[in-house]
């Protein structure tokens, strides 16, 4: 038996789990999943006579090294600032490693001691980063195959509710930490390359500039700008293209909406609010809106915001309740964001029989033979139920298939690497398709922003 | 003759210096003058025969101890970060410690050692934090005396240009530190309470809610709020008080007109712009707004900030020259703030027969008897050059004034301290009078911000 170390038996690691156990008896495998609680890494052993179940604690220096020696391999889907502990002793026990997290500078500092020993630690290969890497790089590399030359890529991803489920008029719901859904696009201005142009947008102006994509069978969706669209210019090998955007796929209507968080300032994470555990939900909206002796909150709102009684914006304020007196928030020392997004999880909490749903869509516009053409490729998978959800299938397929891979010695480049090799993208994206989770390419009439060539 | 050691010979130092020297020889004082560029002491001294020039750096120890053991008392001019090294020196050889900056919890982690040695550390008397305490608590301790109690306090300062020297469209030059003028406001919602309920507004928020002053004789001002009008709630004892208001004063229109810089993100200082040495003005300014392949930067420009073209806020943008495609902004690895800093500087730099400003503002709203009355005071003081200006007068007379009163022990509570007393403000005010920093308080109708008490 070949055993695999998983650690870390959260949320994103249930089809992972489900994918190896399905494999083990013909591929040989036995599963160690290591968790500081027992319970529920047992829970995710689903009882399979291939796996073990560990109470594991990362910080127990001598149990963790003890695991990790007895692995042939070891997937970490801790958080990923405790990667590191675990990736030193792969290289002090020779182990190859896998991780659906960005690459940190201390996993980078790995690299040439994994390549000394012939060791493969394979990063970012969950959805985003993951499936957006190796679904990018096989349209890129077909391109430039066939003499084409790269001049606007544009990716977008979003975890949304499934049609089915959705039901709010956000058409949202939390699928998966809503800490982040709250606070994204916060920490500085959003940057990317627009017809060989620079552009910055800044926090409050993000949610005002979005772009609309239309998904077959699915319909309209919008994404805003991520913080740092250029991260993966020279990875790509896209340092001369003229437009690189990567965004945050929403259902149109979303940003606006959103945006009027973002102006009222409910958002900021940076400060405490006083007596935040016993005001409520319309003290708290009231925080933000100028005193006045007479008028209501909702009056003082509908003024500061320049929304119609008739706006579909109203309503959707109404639906959060967040004009309601007797509603307390609850929460001691907290942050306006850390409010928002228990006033949010209120109304945006995936109910038992509700599914998620990954979109994903990349726009790939090249020239070749001195013609503009344009591959748009687009992805959508809809979760099973709450534990085998689309995140958790996005996240953890590519994970298990990638360990299966370097297993079985298909996957052989060694050193910190992430998935945008051939040798990883082909077998893995094929096999994705298997588990629904297929992109649909189709050539497309080139038009970038500058339909008319117009200087 | 009693050594005064003056750390520091920038620009706040010139009218505490001239101060302190005019005294000299009636109150037998010396001044050692230290400061890193023995050039800049020695200009300060002016060839006084009762003051000495040195070369001083704080960071050798040797050097720092022997000054300060020979000093009588010690004033501090450095940068605020940097008083500690000095103030540790000054307990352990017995030394008072006069400073214009906001205490530190460095610094106020030395009350103990500075009441045990009977030492007086008086901090915040500059400007503001400096005449504002103690014009503010002059009148509060008044009200309080008459048996009144406190129910409003607002409280507005701001440096400007003075009117003979006012010039520009945005009735403003830079008569203090550029860079803390582009950053104002950011770091945080700014924080006060109005009718007895906090109030946050967000940064890209701050400079629409703003309010109208009227100064005698100098016309209408506005203030917009600072970060935390909060911070002496407790200190001036104001902790039942209804309404508590700090912010900056600027002409009316300023704010307006730099909530453009604000909306299109040119005033972040936390990210770096590519190329920022070679591109131009106008590329700057294109890089907050959207790509269009035909678009005038100036159109775009008025479509996104919707500005007619007969509007004052095009004129003000178009005197800060930032739509030229030849002014070069020349400046490496440089923050959309640095960059407007420059862009502003090339017009907003005093003159040489430029004269700055100082306005001060409070309004205190009381009961007393069962009504409500409002004492406003109200200060401008404007610079006599460039040497002598409005914030270096009152920036250095009160230190002056203070190490004196200390010297002459008729300031005598020890321990780390801000000039909230009257043994402190009541000199001191009465003497600021004589050089033209003079509060005019008048009793106004109170109307808060409830006039018809209105639930």
């Amino acid at each position: 038996m070949r055993n695999i170390l998983i650690i870390g038996a959260g949320r994103s690691a249930s089809s992972l789990i489900q994918y190896l156990l399905a494999k083990s008896d013909s591929e040989n495998l036995h599963l160690t999943i290591g968790d500081l609680s027992v319970e529920l890494a047992q829970k995710k052993t689903n009882n399979h006579p291939n796996a073990t179940a560990i109470a594991l604690d990362i910080f127990d220096e001598a149990q963790r090294r003890a695991e990790i020696g007895k692995a042939d391999i070891v997937i970490s889907m801790l958080p990923a600032h405790l990667h590191f502990e675990v990736a030193k002793d792969c290289i002090g026990f020779m182990k190859h490693m896998v991780t659906a997290s960005y690459i940190s500078d201390a996993m980078q500092s790995l690299d040439a001691a994994a390549k000394e020993n012939g060791l493969v630690f394979m990063n970012e290969i969950g959805l985003d980063p993951g499936i957006d890497h190796m679904s990018a790089m096989k349209v890129i590399d077909e391109i430039r195959d066939k003499g084409g030359k790269m001049i606007l890529f544009e990716s977008f991803c979003g975890g949304l509710v499934a049609p089915e489920s959705d039901d709010n008029l956000w058409n949202y719901k939390f699928t998966w930490a809503p800490r982040n859904v709250v606070l994204a696009g916060q920490g500085g201005a959003a940057k990317f390359i627009q017809e060989g142009t620079y552009k910055y947008i800044p926090y409050h102006k993000l949610f005002r500039r979005t772009e609309f994509l239309e998904v077959e069978g699915y319909g309209r969706f919008e994404g805003y700008a991520n913080r740092d669209s250029l991260k993966y210019r020279s990875i790509y090998g896209l340092d001369d293209i003229l437009t690189l955007y990567r965004g945050t796929i929403r259902r149109v209507g979303y940003s606006r909406a959103w945006n009027m968080f973002v102006q009222l300032g409910m958002t900021d994470d940076t400060y405490m609010i006083d007596n935040s555990d016993t005001i409520s939900y319309r003290e708290f909206t009231n925080l933000f809106l100028p005193y006045h002796p007479t008028d209501s909150v909702e009056i003082k709102m509908r003024l500061q915001l320049g929304i119609e009684q008739d706006d579909i914006m109203w309503d959707k304020l109404l639906e959060l309740d967040i004009f309601n007196p007797d509603k307390i928030v609850g929460l001691r020392n907290a942050t306006p964001a850390q409010i928002l997004e228990k006033i949010l999880s209120d109304k945006w909490t995936l109910q038992p029989d509700d599914k998620d749903m990954i979109v994903m869509y990349h726009k790939f516009g090249y020239e070749i033979d001195g013609e503009q053409k344009q591959i748009d490729s687009k992805m959508v998978c809809i979760g099973d139920d709450q534990t085998y959800t689309a995140m958790a299938k996005t996240v953890g397929l590519p994970v298990a298939m990638a360990t299966l891979q370097i297993l079985n010695g298909n996957i052989t480049t060694p050193g910190v690497q992430l998935p945008i090799r051939r040798e990883v993208y082909e077998p893995i994206l094929k096999e994705l398709e298997e588990y629904g989770v297929i992109f649909n390419e189709k050539q497309v009439t080139y038009f970038g922003y500058n339909p008319d060539k117009l200087s």
